[in-house]
Order: structure tokens, then C-alpha cells, then sequence
């Protein structure tokens, strides 16, 4: 099933690089997106309005900001502190023990380890970030899916997850919460009793990557309890910055120090360690930002909901899933949102367990949804 | 003999865990130094004068710090590019073929993946720079070593290294060149003439990390010729700039596609990103920092020996090894350097093959040097 869906997936986009479409060759890549730079190199004169990227826009405050123009020549200049340095800050700013803390590169190196690491099948949802699927088939590493349908609005249960599981002799379960792209989630009661009746794995990896902008509360300190559960958590989401490159794993105590052995050194830039640092003394704004893209969600849920070709699912995350009618092409409707508005979406027909009947939409603040709105109804009627 | 020295270093390092003195244990660390940022807040009323961190002092220039400041939410709001666009600049920079470069979070990363990939003995030169031998320790993959000996102000030449390879039955060579921490090198022709000795060998990898501040040419272009040869290369140290984060490898194409595949992915960060990409405007300041290094370093050589005590060694790398007289202690005289100057150099103790007779000390502009001087007068006699 995996394999036929990945088959078709590479034929579609085998198919898309004959194209002499101009939009169409930006955007071939086989799972990801283009980056933001190369999509604005190739428009120069529009002025782009981004719902692609999920990222909080409104983090980081403006005195944070400052300080680093303050500081930059410092903050660049010598070699970033040591893992032991950002744990403790991680653990400042989490609550969490610092001796279960890894911090890395941006969730992708750590995700990026623990595929390398895995000794037996994978099982992971989908659609889902795409690492998680690319990796275990670049690396070789069998890969299994369960499939989230819109019929149940993408959520699972455990007991078909634990299900799958045996039935796949799975030996690593990777599980996204809430669940990217489709901002479907599983509550915090149910990722223990998953992790519960787990604990024969090798791995049971929650990747919480956007977790801080929902009201579910992390798994992190359950490390304590389920040897084998590894929860991973970009912080680029949460501060407003995918560039500066941090994230964090948490796992008990000794697997979360092997971990660390496993990762560079100094692979927390300078930059991202002096954020890391200083955010604490900001934490009341943090939190804020959360509050206020959950208010920008809600606004942007309505509005999109007035559009009767859509369907927009439940999302605790920031980003919505949107549905198009059966027989429409994501792919061309994401092309002249681009050419003719300007505006960005996340057309997500190269992940797996998804088709070009989605999209996935950024949360922006209420004004770009209005235009956002107004580019969808000339585009979809 | 490696692994007493190394036994000889942890006794040592044991002994100082046991100091009451705040200073030894600010730099009990088993073989790199403390970070800048936490010598500064445990002396927080002391201006820092830093000769341990060999960075370039005359980059980057204002105009590119300015275009920074000008962009910085826009450089840090998105995912960087994928590794192909870094691949361009890095060969706009250097020359290089495109297919052939492996960008990186600083060498470090790449480091860390060649020793974790290597399938039998190593050999390095020693002294040398700490990952290159604390690594293979900590993946238990055997280290050799072939020592470089002050009569011959520690030069090897090829021959030594070719024998010594072969006595060990090494299957990896490492050597720095030039050699940090002192400062010796091989030419570009013999190190040609070492990849054509060892071209049976799974790697010859040469980490020409300083060799910018120097006039040697890099042998990057030669991985044509070798299918072995790997060069490892930093660029903080160049851009001025240690916590920015970026490097890269140079391998035979198939070779460096296979080492690409093993990072992860948006593993440079968007300021980093932003450095490299923008670089090659500043071509004629980068190029022209490198002089002011090289004239720095024979100020600061010239200075150095008025001192009678030291002997300093010739370097062609933007440091200085310099050697204390026998019987004087190099960690006694890098803490009263901290403590009564608030000078801050590298004692080279725990590194395997020198002893705390030596320090290694970054190349400053004359006026730090001047400070240097006095405080060393006052120190040594």
C-alpha cells in the first residue's frame, strides 16, 4: 500500500518534471517544499504572502530582537557553549529534567539520527512530515504506514495503532502531535497508554513539534516512566524563527546522554544559544504568542469555512488541512494562487497518505486571511 | 603509547577535579577549552583580553554586519535552503566544483561523521585538534598516532607518515594542515604525494581548516584525482565568526553525494546562510583580512620572541605554539594570565602529544600583543 502510494507519488512528479511550467519546476522536489528564498528569487517583483511556512508570527518580541542587534558581533563571534549550557536553558524554559534533555540543530538532525540508529521496521501515520517518511527509505530502514482518513478527520485511536503495530512487527513508532499536515491529535492520556502498551519497542518517538501552539500538554516528563519513549520538539515553530536552527529530544536519562554522543558539538549556533538563553526572560510574551495564534486560527477556521468548496478539518496546530472538491488539482490551484495573488500555500500531493485534494494553510493574522480569502474565491468558483 | 598518554592526560585532569582553585575548574574540561561565554560570567568584571580563540579579527567588514542588521527577521523567519543552493556559493567562493562540496554546521559536523563512518584504525598526527582524537576514542574505533617533535619544529614529512600508516595498518589518515595547535604544515605537493602513497586507504582526509591564513593552496581541487582524498574545511574561522556555524567537505562526487546524504537536512542556519551567500561581494575584504592576519602574525612572532623564556615555533595558521622552559607549568601560567591580566590563552596540556610546557596563542592585533608581552613579562620571570 506504502509502496504503491510512493510509486505513484514519484510517477506524478516524474510527470511534473517534464513540465516547461516555470511554477511547477520550483516546486519539484520529491517531498518537501522550495524554500521561501528560492520561490521569492523567482518572483521578484511580488510581494509574497506566505501561508506555507508554519511559523509563529508573532514571536520573537521586539526587545529580544534588539538585544541581538546589540550584541551580534559577541553572539557571533566566538564558539556557542556546550550541550550541558543549552539543557540547562532547555530545562529552564520546559520544566524538564536537564539529564533527559538533547539539544540539536533543529529537530531534522535528531530526526534525522534516530532513523539512522533504527534496527527494525518503522510505522509512522500519514501524511506526516516528510523526513519521517524520506528517511527510513533512504536509509533502507522498511517503512509502514497507517493511514489517516477524512472520514474520521484524520484522528486515530490506539488501540488500531497498537494494532498496526503488530501487525507490521513494528519495531519504532514515530507519531506526530498534533499531527502535521493534518492538525489532528492525540490527548496527552492517550499518548501514555500507547507508550503503555509499548514497551516492548525499541522506540516510541512523539514528535511535538507543534504542540505549543495547541492546549495538549507535552509527554516529556513521562521519559521517567517509558524508557523507550522519545519525544522530539522543534523550538524555530515556537519562536518565530525556522532559520536559527533549534530543537530539543527528550528521553530518559541515559538514552538521552548516548544521544548526545551520537550528535556534533557545538552544533547549537551562536545565535540560537543566545535566543535559547535570553527567553526566558521574555516567557510571559512566549506564552502570549501562543494565545494569539490560537485566536488567529479560530478567526482564520470561520473565514475559510465561508468558502463552500472548501473543507477545513479541526487543527490544533498552526496550520489548517483543507480539502478540495474530488476532481480539483491542488497543484494547478496552488500555481495561480502563486502567479496571480502572490499568495503561498502548501499543495501537499508529494507526501505520502495525502493527495492534491490538500492543502495545507499557514495561520497568518487575520488581514492576510482576508486576502487569502478573497484570492481562494476567485481561484475555486 | 597514545593510550598512556591519554591514561597520563585523565590522571592529570583527575587531579584538577579535585582543585579548590575556581580557574581550574572553570577549564576542567577533557580536552577542549571552556566556552568564551563561561569564562566571561565567571569573571564578569573583567574585560576579557581572548588569545585562545583563533578567529579572524578583520572580517567580517561593517558592510556586511549593516545588511545583517538590515534583514535580520527576514534571514532568520524561514527554513534555509536545501544543501544544492550552499553547494553553488561555497563553489562560487572557492572555485571548487559544485558536486564535489558538502556543506556543513561547522567542520565539526563532518568531522563527527567521518570518524562515525570510519571502519578501522586511524591515524593522526599529534598534537592536534581534539575531536580527531577524542572521537574515534568515543566510538571505540582504534586511534594511532604519529607524534611531531619540537627538534624538528614539528614538521612530519612523507615518508614518516607513509611508514607510520603502514606499521599500524591504518585505514584512515588524518592530518591538519596547517597543524593546530602548532602551526606546522606540508606543502600542497606533499600532500599530493601522500594521496598518491595511500590511495588504498578508505580515506585521506586533510582538515585545512586554517589554511586560509596562510600561503598554502588547498588541495579541494586534487579530490579529482584521489577518490580517498577528503578535505575538511571550516569557515567561522575565516569569516570571523566561530558561532555562525558553517563548513565543508571536499570529496570525489559520488563521495560527497554519499556524505551529503548523512547530514540533515537545512543543517545551515539562515544566518549562516545569509554569510555565505553574500560573501562573494566582499571578495577583495576577505581576501585582504587573510594579509592582515599573516602581518599580525609576524608582529606578533617578532614580539613574542623578545620574550627569552619563550620559544615560539613558525606557524603558518592564525595562531602561535609557543613553548614554556622546562619544569614550568602551563596551567599555572594560563590561570594567573586569566586571573592578574585578564588574558586568556591556551594551555595545551590536554591534548595527546604536548604537555602543559606549551600554549597556543591566537593571533591579536598589535596592541593586545603589546598586552600579551607585558603580562608574560611580568608572568615568566
Amino acid at each position: 500500500m506504502a509502496e504503491e502510494r510512493r510509486l505513484n507519488r514519484r510517477l506524478m512528479i516524474g510527470d511534473q518534471k517534464m513540465s516547461n511550467d516555470p511554477c511547477a519546476r520550483l516546486f519539484d522536489l520529491s517531498s518537501h517544499n522550495p524554500s521561501f528564498f528560492s520561490v521569492q528569487e523567482s518572483l521578484p517583483d511580488t510581494d509574497l504572502l506566505d501561508f506555507c511556512i508554519p511559523v509563529n508570527l508573532h514571536f520573537p518580541p521586539p526587545a529580544l530582537v534588539h538585544s541581538i542587534h546589540e550584541r551580534l558581533d559577541e553572539i557571533l563571534r566566538y564558539y556557542p557553549d556546550y550541550a550541558s549550557t543549552h539543557q540547562a536553558h532547555i530545562a529552564e524554559l520546559t520544566g524538564l529534567d536537564p539529564t533527559t534533555i538533547v539539544p540539536c540543530n533543529g529537530s531534522t538532525e535528531i530526526i534525522t539520527r534516530l532513523c539512522q540508529q533504527a534496527t527494525g521496521p518503522i510505522l509512522t501515520s500519514v501524511p506526516t512530515f516528510s523526513r519521517w517518511t524520506d528517511l527510513p527509505d533512504e536509509l533502507h530502514v522498511p517503512l509502514h504506514t497507517i493511514q489517516r482518513n477524512r472520514e474520521r478527520q484524520f484522528r486515530l485511536d490506539v488501540s488500531e495503532i497498537v494494532s498496526r503495530v503488530r501487525e507490521v512487527r513494528a519495531r519504532t513508532l514515530v507519531i506526530s502531535n498534533p499531527n502535521n499536515p493534518t492538525g489532528a491529535w492525540l490527548s496527552g492520556g492517550e499518548v501514555q497508554s500507547l507508550a503503555s502498551s509499548l514497551g516492548d519497542l525499541d522506540a516510541v518517538i512523539i514528535d511535538e513539534s507543534f504542540i505549543d501552539f495547541s492546549d495538549l500538554e507535552s509527554v516529556g516528563p513521562a521519559v521517567r516512566n517509558f524508557s523507550n519513549l522519545v519525544v522530539v520538539k522543534s523550538l524555530g515553530k515556537s519562536l518565530g524563527w525556522h532559520g536559527v536552527r533549534l530543537g530539543y529530544a527528550v528521553a530518559e536519562s541515559s538514552r538521552a546522554e548516548a544521544l548526545r554522543a551520537q550528535l556534533p558539538f557545538w552544533n547549537i549556533n551562536g545565535l540560537a544559544a543566545y535566543v535559547l538563553k535570553n527567553v526566558m526572560r521574555y516567557k510571559s510574551e512566549y506564552r502570549a504568542s501562543f494565545a494569539a495564534v490560537a485566536a488567529d486560527r479560530r478567526y482564520m477556521t470561520e473565514r475559510l469555512a465561508c468558502i463552500e468548496q472548501l473543507t477545513i478539518y479541526p487543527s490544533k496546530a498552526n496550520f489548517l488541512f483543507a480539502e478540495l472538491p474530488a476532481g480539483t488539482s491542488g497543484r494547478a490551484l496552488r500555481n495561480q494562487l502563486l502567479e496571480r495573488h502572490g499568495v503561498m500555500v502548501r499543495e501537499c500531493s508529494n507526501k505520502i497518505g495525502s493527495s492534491e485534494q490538500y492543502i495545507r494553510l499557514a495561520v497568518q493574522r487575520p488581514k492576510a486571511v482576508e486576502a487569502l480569502v478573497d484570492a481562494l474565491r476567485v481561484e475555486t468558483t
